[in-house]
């Protein structure tokens, strides 16, 4: 199963690479992480995804919280936030396939940000579902690079 | 002045605790980190942004570079690529309150994604400025929570 781990953590070095140790230590691959200032600039909020199972996620967590620098961590559960990431895609085209790949943008709503001689630069946002499915879209065009975010959440509701 | 970190990195546990652990030995503190898949599963592609002086960078740079799961490492240069990240802000309001900030979502073309009684939240995609613009109009607001994504950059044009 998909989990989505979201902590707060003191804004001073060393803290991504603590709570990422956890990881290691235990030979665990996360899907994705994400790790920025919030609202407040002593606090930032670090959100990593992975594949595995509930046990797992319960001995992750203790650990976790157990570092002197975590101040909140916990797993959202799919129907209670909302989830975001963004991609950036660098796509090729040619006289031919050019309308083909503009439809496909409009269809997952994905902006133009770069244009060169033979590749367009899209940006896109949304849930995994989403971003994986333009790239699948995509992909039959050649897909040149490809930058992913790691995911965003905040619970749903006034919470 | 801000870094842009990106580094191509092998997709397997421990990575991100090996490179972030090279920032915490110096005690530094970066601002954001985001690390996901590429288009090869293989590979993830992991981007770093900081505020330091230039010698340390390129020496941060070359201990990076010589990690073995770290397959290729560089600063991008602002002129030279795009670059974006993004946020999930939920703001308070209040009847008296509704149409100014939703005129402030407009101008900044932020998308609301879930609403409650008292609290919007909204998705914006911009560079650094940008949300960092709609995070200074909002917070008279009441900001009750903020999840920013790292930066995710591609160079500009068909390199």
């Amino acid at each position: 199963m998909i989990y989505t781990i979201s902590a707060l953590v003191n804004n001073q070095p060393g803290v991504v690479a603590d709570v990422t140790a956890v990881f290691r230590d235990r030979n665990i691959n996360f899907k994705s992480i994400s790790c920025a200032e919030t609202e407040e600039f002593e606090v930032s909020r670090l959100v990593i995804t992975l594949d595995c199972e509930s046990a797992i996620i319960k001995s992750l967590l203790e650990e976790i919280a157990n570092l002197s620098a975590v101040s909140e961590v916990d797993t959202l559960e799919r129907n209670d936030f909302v989830d975001r990431q963004m991609a950036l895609i660098k796509v090729g085209f040619t006289k031919d396939t050019m309308t083909q790949v503009m439809q496909i943008f409009e269809v997952f709503r994905a902006d133009v940000v770069s244009m060169g001689q033979e590749t367009i630069t899209v940006e896109i946002t949304g849930d995994e579902d989403k971003v994986d499915g333009l790239i699948k879209m995509l992909r039959p065009h050649g897909i040149r690079s490809l930058c992913r975010t790691g995911v965003v959440a905040l619970k749903r509701g006034d919470e």
